[in-house]
């Protein structure tokens, strides 16, 4: 029996909720869908965190200083630039004797935390939108922790929500983070490049979803590397140079079609 | 009844299909869920080109100079640089009294067929694996012809496989083909790149995917403009330049990286 060094009975855990933005509503929303109860939240802007309290059935807290200090978890859901002085606010016994964790994907654990004894990330890999309807049981948490104890109980936590998780340390998830700039915000403007473009030309753009679709399905079943195709992978100079033509407009566009097509032309022909 | 120009009885048509490669293989594989057939097919390569036309259940012709130059319609199913070369070769007869048309997103009509007096494009917005099975009633085929009868039969034609057809001028078309290269050839890159740097740091790649998924989604409900989130938008410095410090030793992407971001910034903000 000696493994059980922790076994927190994880129904009986009080859980409080500081911030009132897109991760602070669908935590609240993913734990209404659970046996865990929210016992309080704190944000700044009193309407949409009085909004938030009342959704979750718990006490609002104007002001930080008020938060009950007897409670085992502080997720601290808000911007990355002011979680540090969120902590700073944090009453001196909540930093010492709780699990104090934020919900970034890029801000240290270390640096940010650093006079919590137990602090520790509570990262969701995915883009929110307040109001928007999710499925929560696929949603990666990327758990990380201070101490054994720390790791252990939010990853218990985490459980109640998702399906998916996993313990990643801080150099791990800064790359997760930067992976999903790539996949989400350079996806998604990728996306409204085109659309730009195919506007001005009178087409609907609704034409590529489907392209759009088979693309996401292809990589998944063939793997991103196999799944290359085009003009850039078989060096196929005249297309390319149509479509630099083609954006002479579109400044910026033709810088990402470029330094795309070169990192493609290298990754498969990396001689040249 | 004056505005009937033309009405071709559709399921009397004669097909011929020159090519065996992705798109020859799928175009074969949706005609035979209807009720056109396939006359005959020619191929340079010849074991494709027998297994296409035995799947096709039509007759394969080795030389181009063999095939029935009685059909109606000749689809040109081979890769961009090579159109040139069969338009060359297909017999006189063909070129002045049939529909010829290729396949190609962007090669233009009248510059590879100028010979043709019934040229057209039959171009569908997809990407094509052979053996993958693909649902054809989505896919949105781009119809050009040089007159309005081949236009007509083209249309009609394509109208068989798909409920998404369009009249699509060499111009839209060409559009059309370099946001297809964004959708799908530079996606594509951007799924592989954030595969390696989790690949590198011990993360199974699969945790992506959810992301994935939603990005499409929220793109699709949201509009492309309005979902974008993230670094650039929010002109986040620091999250910047830690994620190109994290590049550095993958120099094609952080070019990548920094083409986007600048793209990025200048849609949301371009007084800066």
């Amino acid at each position: 029996m000696d493994q059980l060094i922790f076994e927190p009975n994880i129904n009986d855990l009080n859980i409080i909720i500081i911030g009132s933005g897109n991760i602070a509503y669908h935590l609240c929303k993913a734990f209404s869908k659970t046996d865990i109860n929210i016992d309080g939240l704190h944000a700044r802007n009193e309407k949409e965190g009085l909004r938030l309290a009342k959704m979750s059935k718990c006490a609002y807290y104007p002001h930080i200083s008020e938060i009950p200090e007897n409670c085992d978890i502080y997720l601290i859901c808000v911007s990355d630039d002011a979680i540090k002085n969120v902590v700073d606010h944090l009453p001196d016994h909540i930093k010492k004797q709780r699990i104090v964790a934020h919900t970034s994907g890029s801000k240290s654990m270390e640096e940010t935390m650093k006079t919590c004894n137990n602090a520790g990330v509570f990262y969701p890999l995915q883009t929110f939108t307040k109001g928007k309807r999710m499925t929560y049981r696929a949603i990666p948490f990327c758990i990380n922790g201070k101490n054994e104890d720390t790791r252990q109980t939010l990853s218990l936590l985490a459980n109640k929500i998702s399906e998916s998780v996993q313990f990643i340390d801080d150099e791990q998830r800064k790359n997760i983070h930067l992976s999903a700039v790539l996949i989400n915000n350079f996806v998604n403007h990728l996306i409204h490049a085109s659309e730009l473009l195919l506007k001005k030309k009178s087409i609907d753009p609704s034409i590529l979803q489907p392209l759009l679709l088979e693309t996401i399905k292809k990589q998944k079943s063939l793997g991103a590397l196999e799944a290359q195709t085009g003009p850039a992978r078989r060096m196929d100079s005249k297309t390319i140079a149509a479509h630099l033509d083609l954006l002479k407009n579109h400044p910026a566009f033709q810088k990402i079609y470029d330094a795309l097509t070169r990192s493609i032309q290298q990754t498969y022909n990396p001689k040249k």
